[in-house]
């Protein structure tokens, strides 16, 4: 295997050291960009006049050749092909001969890859913003359905005051608004071209690199050669991004897991997202939830592991840099695939809305009580103090609080046993939260629109 | 020792599980914007009528004196304060009475300590990214300094091509510019106001949240109270944004560490940043870069341990989230030794100009002689590949490529002996990388004057 | 301040880069292993005439004095003190004069920090192991005396199989008996002295490091002296046992805060490991067990962070090692709260058996009828399947399925509903699993003999 | 599709929720283990007579032809094969009929899995350890051939004192010594087999679970069913092991990264193991070392995100759990390339002694001084210090330590002017660390003496 950099060696490499070198096991993924960023880099090339207009023809038509090739399948690697890069300029040299040896003149493969990578990025991160959308729109629509759907809040795992299941459907809405705007904000830093920065010390030809910018896409370029070729930011950013919005994802999951046991008896998932035992034949197991949270912790780890290659690297350009490309691609493959089950889950999930009504006993209303004792003027510590003894004198009796006899109420306010029946109302209680962001009907409705305008605005 | 929820509870907690779940350790730095929350919360308070003006005016008095107390270092805790929140309203009871037990009407620890993190951070933000902007003028500084110091850029540890000294500090200006970006957004997205969602289903009393948000410097209300009080992105960005950072000063340390080796010598350390031997007496140790360069180490390790933290939390508030503080908090609080730290370390150093302008061997050189091959038509492949066996004769022969019969160069390229000399000129090679991010005297002075703008942006 | 190191440094290190060079802050903690390998060395530089008996018995006193020191919390730290090593070396100065400046002969604090170090480990892994063992012994207590509760045994969360909650309790005891297998494996390999390595070269005097081994505990001296300052293998060791460790502590508590919840109810946290709400008085929550949980994250985070600080590091020593400390401290003694904390909980939790007895639906039995037809001949595929298909109808009609008609389960098997009742009886179903390792009662209890056999086995 | 457990599911699977839900893309590699297991399951529930003898030779048959199949590449996997055990049963039914049915019988797929799991570890780990130890006898190798070879050891990146290179490449081989302890301890406690515990609760049948231990090569059954299936220690424990391995040869991997820069000098890599730059001729790059640091980062990511995934989990068996085999795959895929690789490399490097002897420059022994001073009688803290201040004296004059003047010496002690000729020769400052670990030539000696017998251990 002849490597293009092979002058100055005299030994072969050897070929498990190959094996490891070698990246185009996962950055033959980048042809397409490779190619794209080649054919401006030709014209370039011409304005400067190190190719001639009948060099850039024939350089552009092989590319293009080539691209038909890999968009059908039929474009092959060669042993000696160690990445994409290679790759194409060895077919390149095959499709147009000698002129093809003058592409590579003043950039490298540092600016190269670089270029490649971040116009993946750009199509990637608006496939994976749109699934996210797809899911947060789901997560709306659930909310407009589920809207009179009462359930207990949780914290702690305990039940701990009613909510409208819209109220909670829409509160993963908030985490993914979020992760998009991460993401937003990851695309604007990605917009600096590489190109042009060479090995790591600057193009030694006269190219003008604002063109080149605005000729791929992007909005200037990057402002330091060494910086250009060190920088993998966008590719950690892209790690933290997919790990945190997994980890949203598996807050969700888990929930959905916990609701749909038989003792919760909340949701059930559809036949189309669940799967059965080898064993028990009565099983109906929630795989691809608990897959869902599993790959969060494959997402942290992947973070953690990137910025561990990262962590002390002096030069420039070190080979360890490599590493960004699998990890990223791993982790938007495994988005691609989260994003639209997850949305698929919600969308198809049955919700047993007398089951969540049935969960909401009066326990949880005792904050109730201690608010309308606060209305009567008493402290609320020392409400909370004395409906925190009436629920223990009903859990010593083993009774229903509002079975308690009346002086056990009466004792603590005159006006309390009176009130009970209203304050014990989940109803009442949801619609007492009226502030922005509470889980009255109204505060829900205007929720809704904000998310939906939040949706629309990217 | 007496909980404030203990109404319900029949026996004491344990004492080791009390240390277990007691935050106070840490949440006390939130004593200042706990405080500040409480003062405006007892304004919506008596908006509402909750409170009337007089207990208004008592509790306000309570909380200045306690914050008083807490500037002055006079505040004493509790063994039953078991986090910052209890602590303050239990001296407010001992200052002002009965009074004190109303100011918990309406909100709960949940998004009270949501609201005093935020508070914290917003101060948080601003002296990291002032002491982040000191450090970036510091190589700016260094750059205009060090202008005329030229230097081998290394790939792969390797040399690699000649290049300013400037120029390599300021592509540490640009890392540390885009960590810079993204803790203003950080900020942007902390920007919404928790109080006012209470445990988790929103506040039920007619609180106004978009002028309490006001009063205590947020643009909004959260529009979610589930998501208000299970949100930790803005924890898990910030930890982020202290490995990222830690990481791109780890790549900078090793560098240095690299440089005032003696066998490198390009660098000396001041003797303020270095230590010496308990055993050998010559030594200089670079201990503070080393150290910074582990800490990036621990903070990769703290992010993925906060993002392992939050994984699969299926409620609204489960305790695991009060995690987020002690991480935070040492984040903040390395960062603000890492930094000064670095800034000192860039001023005092002395450069080793003329080591560092020996290391430029007539090899790094070698691309010089490819381009003036593509310059008199070759193409670019076929001329690296023949000065790639120029410099395997000269290793070989274990001589000074320059050295080389004229008659190896003129079986290359007739014009080539005659140029040799101009093509091995550091400096002309340097001017020659003339394009936007190049390593020229132009290109960099516009650099420096770009990263000058940069930093009067914020 | 004069630092030991300070004969050729010209300044004084910066405040700030003192601040983040010592170790004072974590490593006073190994004062007494510093005092008691300090004792040692003494006496190997009297045998080798380095000291004569006279200046090792004023070295001796001095030494035990400041044992009592620090024993009685007397010891106090002066502001030069950068570690435990010179803090004592200071101290000696102070009570014994010249004759302490003897005592650093032959050795660095590169050696002398890892046998402290291990000599601490020694202590802390023998409390560590025994704090493991309660929490084993609990247990195995607790699946004693639930024995005769039957509970459903869970996989994907979903009801699965009836099992006795004792062989619950007991699958616990296994997962802790191999972190303290993997303990006992790092107490054997942290057995190595490294007490004579020097610096990184090895001692130049002739010090008899086997006697001084023996004399402090180890085994052997460490076999390689550049090996010895540069091996932090045992410090990983712990922090992937605690890690592991943890998550099976979390694996537990996750159940446990499930098995707590109302609609579970399987068991009942004792007031003295649960806390209320600030808002909700009803609520009682197991926030030790989620802190427990969190816990893991932390450790997990801790693991990667530390092995990230060592990942790279070239020379024998490198400052970045100083982070063993502070990293393996924390995680003992975050392991020092949590086990006695789960120790606690374990004994002093009620058990609902009448809960988790009803939770026993016949579903659960299924396979039971599986593997009746499997012993009538059908082969457990086929019968798999046409349970499966029975637990549909009866789900479709949503009937219990032993209510389903007759005729349903002659068409499967003739034999099938005669012998209903004795298949859907789950006290049935846990004797027939009676291999080693099962549920049967004899299985259990064979189990529990194992168990206590291993925990007399350390 | 129709899956095994289908029965009682009305809908067919999403397609994306069943990529997601596949295992068969990662557990085929347990084609070969899952064949073996289920021979000698066949073998047991003849035992048992729910297989007849003719059954038994049927289903025999059945799998071997499959073997055979798998073993020439001939096995094709069919759309509805969700993981090995399926496909396998699946082809076991097209090949052998309704029997293939019975196979099934007492088993699940989750002690199925873990079977396949620990016979495929065990093979794994002999594989993984021989290549260890060739890595090791090839250290030791390197140390017999540059026994004489005398260079800087360094201690934070800067020269310390001199070593035999011998002696730096033997401290490589104790760090890996101790990752192949670590991987015996493994095999150990992975030697329990889970097999006969079904899908939790244990075999229903009286199959002999020590006589299946002892048929597939383990010590004894697993002993309890629950545990058996969730364990996931052998798992996370390969992964610690991979991590910790993988860092020591990073810290390997960087010295030699350094050592062959153009600065250092001391070594050469062979043209085997370097590559070269597409644009600049003359590099000569150390791609393999770089990438064998990098994957040290991957693998700490790697088990931090297993680990993650552990946390948490509460049931018997999750789906989560399935995350074990791409990670452990993953990892011992790494190692089977990183282990020859590095071994080549060893092989193949020259080292350039006169490189490494020049680099001795008499700052080195600076100790040697401080011990003669201390041999005179001076305490070595005062004696470190006078020459400390003798190389600052060198240093500010820039003249080499034993140019300075007599008189200068002489202020320190009388003796030392004499003797310094002996003093500053680095061979007699190695002869002097004799002690056991020590570098000098007896010492070190006898260390590749004890560090063969190591290697002959296992």
């Amino acid at each position: 295997m002849t490597k293009l950099w092979g002058g100055r060696f005299s030994a072969q490499i050897n070929p498990l050291a190959d094996q490891l070198n070698a990246s185009i096991a996962f950055d033959w993924r980048l042809a397409r960009q490779d190619i794209r960023a080649s054919l401006a880099w030709a014209e370039e090339l011409t304005h400067i006049r190190v190719l001639n207009p009948d060099e850039l023809s024939a350089i552009t038509a092989g590319l293009e050749q080539i691209l038909v090739e890999v968009d059908s399948g039929k474009f092959t690697l060669q042993p000696e092909d160690e990445d994409i890069h290679t790759a194409i300029e060895r077919r390149l040299g095959e499709l147009v001969g000698e002129t093809a040896r003058k592409l590579h003149t003043g950039r490298s493969r540092n600016d190269q890859v670089m270029t490649d990578f971040l116009l993946w990025f750009k199509e990637a991160a608006q496939e994976i913003g749109g699934a996210l959308s797809a899911l947060q729109l789901a997560l709306i629509e659930r909310a407009e359905r589920d809207m009179e759907v009462t359930a207990p809040g949780y914290t702690h795992f305990q039940r701990a005051q009613p909510i409208r299941l819209a109220h909670w459907w829409l509160s993963h809405f908030w985490a993914l608004q979020r992760d998009r705007a991460y993401l937003g904000f990851l695309q604007q830093q990605g917009d600096d071209l590489p190109l042009g920065s060479s090995a790591l010390a600057g193009c030694p030809y006269p190219i003008d690199r604002q063109r080149l910018a605005q000729r791929l896409g992007f909005t200037q370029p990057s402002p330091n050669s060494i910086d250009s070729v060190a920088n993998r930011d966008t590719a950690a950013g892209f790690l933290f991004f997919a790990a945190l919005l997994n980890v949203h994802l598996s807050r969700l999951a888990e929930a959905l897991i916990l609701y749909s046991t038989a003792e919760f008896g909340f949701i059930e998932l559809s036949d189309e997202y669940s799967t059965g035992s080898s064993i028990m034949p009565q099983k109906k197991n929630p795989d691809m939830l608990e897959l869902i949270r599993a790959k969060a912790g494959l997402a942290i780890g992947s973070l953690a592991g990137f910025l561990s290659v990262l962590k002390g690297l002096p030069s420039a350009y070190d080979k360890d840099l490599q590493e960004d490309k699998p990890a990223v691609f791993d982790a938007a493959d495994r988005l691609a695939i989260l994003l639209p089950v997850m949305t698929g889950i919600v969308q198809t999930l049955t919700v047993r809305a007398s089951k969540t009504r049935a969960a909401l006993d009066e326990t949880l209303l005792a904050t109730e009580l201690a608010d309308f004792l606060v209305s009567q003027g008493m402290p609320f510590r020392q409400a909370h103090h004395q409906v925190g003894e009436l629920v223990k004198t009903a859990l010593k009796a083993n009774l229903p609080l509002q079975t308690l006899p009346q002086a056990v109420f009466d004792a603590v306010h005159p006006a309390l046993y009176a009130n009970l029946e209203r304050l014990l109302d989940p109803l009442a209680a949801l619609e007492r939260r009226a502030c922005t962001g509470g889980t009255s009907s109204q505060a829900v409705a205007q929720q809704i629109l904000a998310a939906r305008s939040m949706l629309k605005l990217h």
